[in-house]
């Protein structure tokens, strides 16, 4: 197994974890590491749940933090080991988010009494099917764990607070007709036809702009499938188009589906797939401290992130790591090191 | 083999070749059946190619008029032996078009000396891709065995004469958008909200319904296939849709191309399939006794079929069979017994 120098340099850490492959399903040999690691520092309690690991101090603060972050990445494709660059580190994991996890397992080895009780979160499973997903599975296990004030999920962010996060919702829209011979439409009725009417509902869609606790979100109502038709030479019956709506944490999914079935008004709509926002949650103390120590103005996060399972638990959470979130999952991802050591700083400020 | 008896009932050789199972691709025992008959009858000369069978007269007739049917049926679905109920015979082929074929082969049986030179065509591989078409292959390697003034392609037409077809072409157009992830769907452009404008396009088309030598046709303009989408969370770079053009016969299918390009003027356009519709080629002197002596007012042929094919060699044919041809390809396809009888009468007068 793998022996893990969580005191030494951050940017070291982060090559060494990088170098453990971890894709998702697999993360058994980094969070066996990570679980050693953490042992080996008396002032935390380490528990397990499958690949997950958590790891706390336990001071009698008033205020409990959460830090998490995930320890899997999406498949290899050919960019391990890590490359050092100039100032870069380069190589599968790095902006996603083993940088993250790097600055969180120092803190944790470093800080042994710091000013909040600290709860460190390190989840499997991130980028598969929120099934499967480690954080959701510590909500459902053993949600006592998780209990905390305020979260920070590692995420890359550019280096800024990113705030809360959009909903998610996939609604299935069915367009009927009835075939017939092309030979002779007019006995039948083109579905494909019909369902032009729901594009034009989504062509003149006006996405709304909210402000949502001082951040400005930006929803999204898009198609993203279309199928329909039977055979070249028979009126379709049936069009389906699946649509997606992102939408901001002012809106539950309760209002976002009665939201979509007011725009689709008319048309047979089946919801495929949910889940909730959060909201920024940048007023809370322990937040807005976070928030004036990174010095920059915080942002609203547009995707869905892990945070909403904070919310989801009561907890608001925020992003904020190293790495431009536009470069997960490209094959050439990578993670300035300025900004990993920037992020051990002001969080090391922060909890000092 | 079979024994078929051509002089006989009618009716009772229509039970017999259909019982004789001839799908698309499996006509050989039937059309050997066909061979043997024929070739017992001393006033025709018999040709093979392939599963095609051809036996014409050769009484020096200033005119020659063909009479060709096709011998394969689509799959049999649990509907043969054939079902004699009341006044209709009910199984696979029976209207599709075995009635047809049973008439012409009684015709060719009886017929010694017929006021016109007949030549009989017996194909295979109707029912399939056009490709391998029989009549198409005889139109290839031996169009002198069809040559004639005149045919009558025995499809089911409800009794009436239905002159030439229409054409149709399939024509594929590309939509193009830019990816993006759905949580930022302004960085990409939608492909399958774009594509609502072709489908603008198709709900506002008004179909041309021109009169050509009398007849009326019914064009047609239909989306027959939509696709796009490439995940749940990606906005679609690429939307396609498959149109079907049927149009009248005073249009060829290079007339038919240039309206689709500007009806569809700024989409990328590919066509894909084409074949030409045929005129009525009710002008013809022998196609005018023909319509005479049906005695019913005849109508224009919308559907696509091998009527075409003769066309193509400049000789002008029509549809002229019992059943109704909405039956085709039905599981329940039947043909009513006067139907067979009426046609024979009308066929035989024709011909003596």
């Amino acid at each position: 197994m793998a022996d893990l120098d969580l005191t030494g340099d951050v940017v070291a850490l982060t090559r060494t974890i990088c170098d453990i492959p971890s894709v998702s399903g697999d993360e058994k040999e980094l969070a066996d590491a990570v679980e050693a690691a953490l042992r080996g520092c008396a002032h935390l309690e380490v528990l397990r749940d499958g690949d997950a690991v958590v790891a706390r101090t336990n001071l009698g603060r008033p205020t409990r933090v959460v830090l998490a972050g995930h320890l899997d990445t999406v498949p290899i494709k050919d960019n391990l080991p890590v490359v050092e660059d100039g100032e870069i580190l380069r190589g599968r994991g790095t902006v996603d988010m083993k940088a993250g996890v790097a600055v969180m397992l120092q803190l944790a080895a470093l800080l042994e009494t710091p000013r909040y009780d600290v709860t460190y979160v390190f989840y499997d499973h991130e980028e598969v099917a929120a099934a499967l997903n480690g954080l959701g599975r510590l909500v459902r296990n053993h949600p006592e764990w998780l209990a905390a004030d305020f979260a920070i999920l590692g995420e890359p962010s550019d280096g800024t607070v990113e705030g809360g996060c959009q909903g998610t919702m996939r609604v299935k829209i069915t367009v009927p007709g009835e075939a017939a011979h092309a030979a002779r439409s007019w006995r039948g009725s083109n579905a494909i036809h019909s369902a032009g009417a729901v594009l034009d509902v989504l062509r003149a869609y006006e996405p709304r702009r909210p402000v949502v606790e001082g951040l400005q979100y930006r929803e999204g109502l898009n198609a993203v499938k279309i199928e329909g038709g039977i055979a070249g030479n028979v009126i379709p019956d049936l069009c389906t188009i699946f649509v997606n709506y992102r939408f901001a944490p002012d809106r539950d999914t309760d209002a976002a589906e009665a939201h979509l079935r007011e725009v689709f008004a008319g048309f047979e709509l089946e919801v495929t797939d949910r889940a909730p926002g959060a909201r920024p949650g940048l007023d809370q103390p322990a937040a807005k401290e976070f928030v004036e120590l990174v010095g920059r103005t915080p942002q609203a996060k547009l995707g869905w992130t892990d945070v909403s399972r904070f919310a989801g638990l009561g907890i608001p959470a925020v992003n904020y790591g190293p790495g431009d979130p536009l470069l997960a999952h490209t094959d050439g991802e990578f993670v300035p090191v300025p900004e990993i050591r920037v992020a051990l700083q002001n969080l090391t400020n922060w909890l000092s």
